[in-house]
């Protein structure tokens, strides 16, 4: 069982998500209710959650996305979801790594929203510092490995990690070099990146709900 | 070659240089400047540092606590870095990876300051939020693993990344129950901790070169 929250805004989410998919896990969904508090204040990006997602797994209960992304690596080795190669793991164990604890510029700035398409969109100088480093990121990855996914042929944790960036860079138009634009472009293809993003855009409004506006 | 920021104030240093120490790996330390622009955001709060910890070890460039975290796990598993029981490793790594993610109120409100003491502290209520969570992941670990470090008789990954955040329970004098007391008590008592606290003392005050008041 995989609890999470909103489709549309739930960056964390959707890592859970893609992790148990890549994974070949066949995990069934919750959904934790924008009532819940500490899902309002996840949702209106006040602070980290530590309720979603949430893998129940064998009478064990995980809930951090890197510490479900170990726990599906140690039971599902052959899915590749850390490259096998000892240097690229620990690089895709780096980059991982820096997207869960940083990035708080983007994450504030251009918060995932599936639905919402804003041409031109104007980044904050703040934000446009995250977007270079994460561009330099993935250039790195993408010419050490070949693509077209970060550590080569197929996906890994690190995507997981970042595609809800990709979704980003959709949404608020972000301005790409032709690498970087092919990537998003083959993380948006992925089938379980489509099925959720399908799913997100059925999903009632949950921030309608809060009485937020963007 | 471990390359670390401040001592006094670098709560992500203090847990790359004992995650090394755990693990029995003899590295050298390399400092980055507090002239450094990355470094003087992350001392003043304003980013997280992809700079800070990094391990250099046999050709390979690590730059996140928890990817050195685990890189030490795979280089030296009799060191003990994660739980043997499958279970107490996953718990293990949800909250540590609650703590890299997370706790975003407690760490501006109540920064890594080894120097300082301030009896009395006020705590503002968004990090109020923070210590009560925390206390209690402390409580359900040393309950159920008997203590005295969080998965029982020998430190893990897991203590390492609340180290600092014993410190700064000793710093801003926040009120702890015995048990969590206790739990501060055995961490600072560690040989590597007392190492780099006393380390941290004797280095020149960054904050003052940074022209930053408290």
């Amino acid at each position: 069982m995989l609890t999470i929250s909103s489709k549309n805004y739930s960056s964390w989410s959707l890592r859970g998500f893609l992790l148990c998919r890549l994974a070949g896990l066949d995990v069934a969904e919750a959904r934790v209710s924008a009532d819940d508090p500490a899902i309002r204040a996840e949702l209106l990006l006040q602070s980290s959650s530590f309720l979603v997602p949430r893998l129940d797994h064998e009478g064990l209960r995980i809930w951090d996305t890197l510490a479900i992304a170990e726990y599906l690596h140690e039971l599902k080795p052959e899915a590749g979801l850390l490259p096998t190669d000892r240097a690229a793991r620990a690089h895709c164990r780096s980059i991982s790594g820096e997207m869960h604890s940083g990035f708080a510029n983007l994450r504030s700035a251009l918060p995932m929203n599936l639905k919402a398409h804003h041409p031109g969109f104007k980044v904050w100088s703040g934000a446009q510092g995250d977007i270079v480093r994460i561009l330099a990121i993935w250039t790195e990855c993408l010419k050490t490995y070949g693509g077209p996914y970060l550590f080569g042929p197929a996906p890994t944790l690190a995507d997981a990690m970042y595609a809800p960036v990709c979704a980003r860079f959709t949404t608020y138009d972000v301005p790409l070099d032709a690498r970087s634009r092919a990537y998003c472009k083959a993380m948006l293809a992925l089938p379980a990146m489509k099925e959720w993003v399908a799913a997100a855009r059925e999903e009632p409004d949950e921030m309608e709900e809060l009485d937020v506006e963007f």
